[in-house]
């Protein structure tokens, strides 16, 4: 094989070292400026505000300096990480565990609201209020080691498929954000996950799916307990809440888990508000954006008067404030990962 | 000034490379064998125990391998990171909060326990047991936002000092412990703290003192209470006990803040018991280690029938299990870091 020769009047060795130097100095120009950390995202003032933002926090001689421990971005899921139409992902999660669970349980073909989920009626069972999904929601996520919910949940992750698009739950997440979380990594942030989904839950995945660890996911919990068995220790999911990450639980859990007031926060809905709130009223640079569900053709359009995910005095808070709105369908070239 | 010179016999350009090469070698060769990670630890056993698990784990080769973002170390903190005598130091914050609010609350010298504090009788306030303690902890922990609790705790940590050491609360640190620390952290391990002591009193000094950042910190906690207010949401404590960080709630609050099981852990007293069993449970390299009080002329001796830290069962247990027992006056070369 020839090897590339360099051009004849660089002969010299000054004038090879100077033609080597200037190589690399046009590989660093044109890595950086194609590098785009957001190229889901299209050039909208959503992007802008983002980069905007991290640059601002993270150049030491800006007034908005934030040093690297004190990077702590929160983001909500359900909505803001990954699709919640028709339902949150998770209830989905607990009727199929109904349906799976109904031969060890013949009681429950005359027993609401499990009744109406085995004959496939999910607003009947709904129609029971939140004490019916409470119901639904012990029988199928408490009773068990915490090992074995985690292999139930694993099951059913990587197998289950979205009744509308096909997908694995997995693969609905929203590939802008994935490009976010791992911008925000990038620049040092400790991106966390506060949710009003189930802690434990969300564990099971975020590490592979978010590249968020177990420790750096919040959300909602279950009372567990430890008991020493003949063949040692387990913890125990009690059929009783612990904790509602939601509304004004988020900014709770998120001292409570954290210990720090994030730098930025991201949600979608009213469930997010406090936690917005809450991150904007600190001192500093701050950030808060709300992830707007416009786009019924790629994904769902919704937004006051949503069943889940109900945005609204969140919408009016952010338009009065400023924070960042993304706009799915004008901000986002892409919605999921291309498969 | 004269520079030092090279020695004649490298006087060609290749051999004055060969030299700082040679000085380079040997720079790096002394660095590694005077690189003791532990300086502070005397030759023994239990100096051992911790550097053979800190290989295994490491060594890609080895069959004890733990990926690094598996690798979760837990430590108490009351007797295995720092003093806890004559009493948790926590405790005696709670008593100097009461004579600094004393002036505050008339009604206190006529009302116990306070009465007793007041007039310096500890034994007189402790003799109205558990409850006594926890109507003291509730009038200095709670009615404040998270902020003005962090303040009242950084102003005593800086300058309260123990009666008989005459040191700072904060210079009582194990110094051994400290470099245990260092040195797990640099193979990679994610040093948690998981302590009967309060979260939000620990998260203070924690990163300073322990190199653990508030995220890591896990404790016992009171509720709080998200407000809104004219000028911005605050968070407020509350007096209700939320959770009890001890004994069979230290392998819970674990799983509730990390949702991993820990490879190693570290304790000194019954509390720590079932952390350091649901620690030795699990598959694979597991490490635990238990401090033993052993030096009352450099520190205090107690064990199993000390009215703090009390070693009695896990001593049992750490002997029947061979788990790693620090006798502090044959292993610690220093106790506290050297002023």
């Amino acid at each position: 094989m020839n090897m590339i020769q360099p051009e004849t009047g660089s002969g010299t060795p000054a004038a090879r070292l100077l033609f080597v130097l200037l190589a690399i100095l046009f590989a660093v120009v044109t890595t950086a400026c194609s590098n785009d950390p957001l190229p889901s995202w299209n050039d909208t003032k959503s992007k802008n505000d983002i980069i905007n933002f991290v640059e601002k926090v993270t150049s030491k001689d800006n007034i908005g300096y934030v040093a690297p421990t004190e990077r702590i971005a929160v983001f909500d899921n359900d909505g803001t990480l990954w699709s919640e139409q028709p339902l949150y992902f998770q209830a989905i999660y607990t009727f199929d565990r109904v349906m799976a669970m109904a031969p060890q349980h013949p009681e429950w073909k005359d027993q609401e609201p499990f009744a109406s989920v085995l004959k496939g009626d999910i607003n009947g069972a709904l129609s029971g209020g939140e004490i019916a999904l409470l119901e639904l929601a012990m029988a199928t996520h408490a009773g068990m080691t915490i090992e074995e919910f985690a292999d139930q949940v694993r099951d059913w992750i990587t197998t289950a498929r979205h009744p509308e698009t096909g997908r694995l739950y997995k693969e609905m997440v929203y590939l802008p954000m994935l490009e976010l979380l791992d911008y925000l990594r990038a620049n040092q942030f400790k991106t966390f996950i506060a949710s009003g989904g189930g802690i434990e839950f969300m564990r099971v995945f975020a590490e592979e799916v978010y590249g968020v660890p177990p420790e750096q996911v919040i959300g909602s919990s279950i009372k567990t307990k430890f008991e020493m068995r003949d063949d040692g220790p387990v913890i125990l999911r009690l059929p009783e809440l612990n904790f509602i990450d939601d509304k004004e639980g988020k900014p709770v859990a998120i001292n409570q888990y954290i210990g720090r007031r994030p730098v930025a926060a991201f949600g979608n809905s009213d469930g997010d508000l406090q936690m917005l709130q809450w991150t904007a009223a600190a001192e500093g640079a701050r950030f808060c954006l709300i992830v707007h569900h416009t786009d019924a053709e790629r994904e769902w359009a919704y937004d006051r008067l949503s069943h889940v995910g109900k945005l609204n005095k969140a919408l009016d808070e952010a338009q009065n404030r400023g924070w960042t709105i993304v706009d799915i369908k004008k901000d986002w070239k892409h919605v999921y990962p291309l498969n």
